[in-house]
């Protein structure tokens, strides 16, 4: 039952004129400030095997920096390629391989293949694990990829509605997975999940898992939370070119001028340079360099992730503290408490997520629009928010999520009064 | 008529156990260099606008680096996008996204459409002004683009044979152009040919002419020629959205790190923008303003020019001197003398390149390997030779240019030995 005096609460609330945005995960300024090494001289553009990082070549990275990322993935340097910038392009790169060229083993059966006519991904399928990542979406979305929602459960996406679907149907050539502190729920992949993707019977012989592991080391508790090897696992199940694992420096150094990873079999990873060869001479090897000589190694950065995570806890702690003092007990109300990652799940009853969200910018408080961790942006239920504190400074997330919380218990007294 | 002491001399030559690499155009340690201010301490990562660089956003680049490219590209900063490291990878980009989705106005029209089986580009074709950039080529062979090649005059593509073309086949959807200093002749578009592209009257709406002015600061004489611009060209002619231009730094500042950009119309600024965006949250901002901090304005870049031509010019000195020397009045054999640009085209007799190649390799003398500079690698008078001389020390340069005199030589005194 809610208090009326919510509705004053949440007028007053307004007359703050508030203009907070919890929109994206961004790192906070203090979080950038801790990678200033960066920003330093560079003293030397030499690599330790000789090559100029200043000059032209070296399509899948400097030595150093896949032995770096291969470090902190756990696996050999000559399966890792480091890129540019941008995770999403590699992934967004990767399905566009596919599409004009098939993927590994596979040179004859490019994905757009029968998609005459219409978009060029129209003849496909991926499985989309909800709620998750819009810009893994919006890739399908705007290549014309099916996308067929999949439960999400507390140990990652459901296997039993995964395995009758990929079973079944050729045309699911994909799948999205955020395997550690998804986003936007915060979800870590059971051993059981990880080995049962692995070890999936596809109808697509092409079939390719497209493992984000975007937080990785973004640990929120003293506990660091370890997924096992998607690679392995596939290896061990007899399909190693199965999984292509993503990963960069994004929310480790700076957002956006960090360095992004891809990791896959060696068959994938001579896939990837045969494709990418054609596209460029090279990445920036000048900030592979600076990353190494500033990240040193896995220990350095679990060191830099700790201080990350001094920063980040205290938001998500205020998000937690101001949701339970307000929204305990309400019921069909609910939200994840992430031991990791960058968002907060907020759940509403079926129905309110977008009045909420509507709401909450009456109030100044700019909210992931409702439905975006969703294929197309709908959400069946209308009942996900997307809470990402890690921008605003402390006072402010406290702020908003009350801000938010308010807005929340307004549009359930909104419905009870249209009862 | 060859002097027969020629193959002693190549003998000679070959005992000295060189081990030269010309191959490709690669800026010299020297050159690099002089960008040593872009690895120095960056102060203060916030843009103009307020920006942090270091974190998420800004697909079309910083505005600074927007304007400072336009003062280059003498457009206006909205025009301009500036992204990565690799315009390679723009012009890349730009064809697969047209493969895709279309190009701007024409959302409708997939270049893809109609290649039901075959490669995603295999219903569309290019044409390709020869001798040209050979990784341009690679992009249209790996998509299936079909290749059409256009003979390069003094003052750019015979326009007679490219109007013939367009008018009459629909499938022609591009062309690439090197208008200043090109890869390798060294050409520089005439006024009227750029206005003459600009005009064409094609039979597919959707023509795009992709103009890689990837030479335009890289003068090697005092006089810095002009090419008008084919987007005002374009613009007076009733066809604005036909001309993308791309330009990098890879050769002001470093080839690997540098910073590239894309030039075009508003609406294809907003195509490009709308595709991008789906692949990325933005380029490496951090490496953006380090470039606008270092090289300030047109006059600075302009300065920075001069150093590095202060450094080539000898090495092409060299390449004239030993090729004047040893190949003048040689029948069928020329070779080109560029104001600006990373090449220089000798010119065999017919069906002596690849020999040439193949006999100065056996000296030690790495050369691109010959018809390289044609569509499928397929020169059709073999008679092309791309000497890079940028990279080399002077001294290896003047050996190395004697030695492919002499490997020339040889192989035209081989063909005299067997008729």
């Amino acid at each position: 039952m809610i208090d009326q005096s919510v509705v004053a609460d949440f007028a007053a609330l307004k007359q703050r004129g508030l203009k907070l945005d919890m929109s994206r995960g961004k790192p906070a300024p203090e979080q950038l400030a801790l990678s200033a090494g960066l920003l330093g001289a560079l003293e030397d553009a030499r690599a330790a095997d000789g090559t100029d990082a200043r000059n032209y070549g070296g399509v899948l990275g400097l030595p150093e920096a896949r032995a770096l990322f291969g470090s902190l993935l756990d696996l050999p340097a000559s399966q890792v390629v480091v890129d540019g910038n941008s995770s999403l392009a590699l992934m967004h790169d990767t399905i566009v391989f596919a599409l004009l060229y098939g993927v590994a083993g596979h040179p004859n059966a490019r994905w757009s293949a029968g998609s005459s006519g219409g978009a060029v991904g129209s003849s496909i399928a991926f499985l989309c694990p909800v709620p998750g990542y819009d810009r893994h979406f919006s890739i399908c979305e705007a290549l014309g990829i099916r996308m067929i929602n999949v439960p999400l459960t507390a140990g990652g996406p459901d296997l039993e509605v995964v395995s009758r679907l990929v079973a079944d149907d050729p045309s699911i050539k994909g799948m999205w997975c955020v395997p550690k502190y998804s986003n936007p729920s915060g979800t870590i992949y059971a051993e059981d999940v990880v080995r049962g993707l692995a070890e999936l019977r596809t109808a697509a012989p092409d079939f390719r898992i497209l493992w984000d592991d975007a937080y990785r080391m973004h640990h929120l508790t003293e506990r660091k939370h370890e997924v096992p090897s998607l690679l392995d696992a596939c290896t061990r199940a007899g399909n190693p070119d199965r999984a292509i694992v993503f990963a960069s420096t994004s929310k480790i150094t700076f957002a956006g001028a960090g360095v992004a990873a891809l990791a896959a079999s060696p068959a994938n990873v001579a896939w990837w340079q045969s494709h990418v060869s054609v596209r460029t001479i090279g990445a920036d090897k000048i900030n592979q360099l600076r990353h190494v000589r500033y990240l040193r190694d896995r220990a350095h950065v679990e060191g830099l992730m700790d201080r990350h995570r001094a920063l980040l806890k205290p938001k998500f702690d205020a998000v937690e503290q101001e949701f339970s003092s307000q929204l305990s007990g309400l019921s069909g109300v609910s939200w994840s408490r992430p031991h990791g990652g960058y968002f907060v799940d907020l759940v509403t009853p079926p129905g309110l997520a977008k009045r909420t969200v509507a709401l909450a910018q009456e109030a100044g408080i700019t909210l992931t629009p409702a439905g975006a961790a969703f294929p197309y942006g709908k959400d069946p239920d209308d009942a996900h928010i997307r809470i990402a504190p890690s921008f605003p400074s402390l006072d402010e997330i406290t702020l908003a999520a009350r801000g938010v919380a308010l807005a929340l218990k307004v549009a359930i007294s909104e419905r009870v009064a249209h009862v």
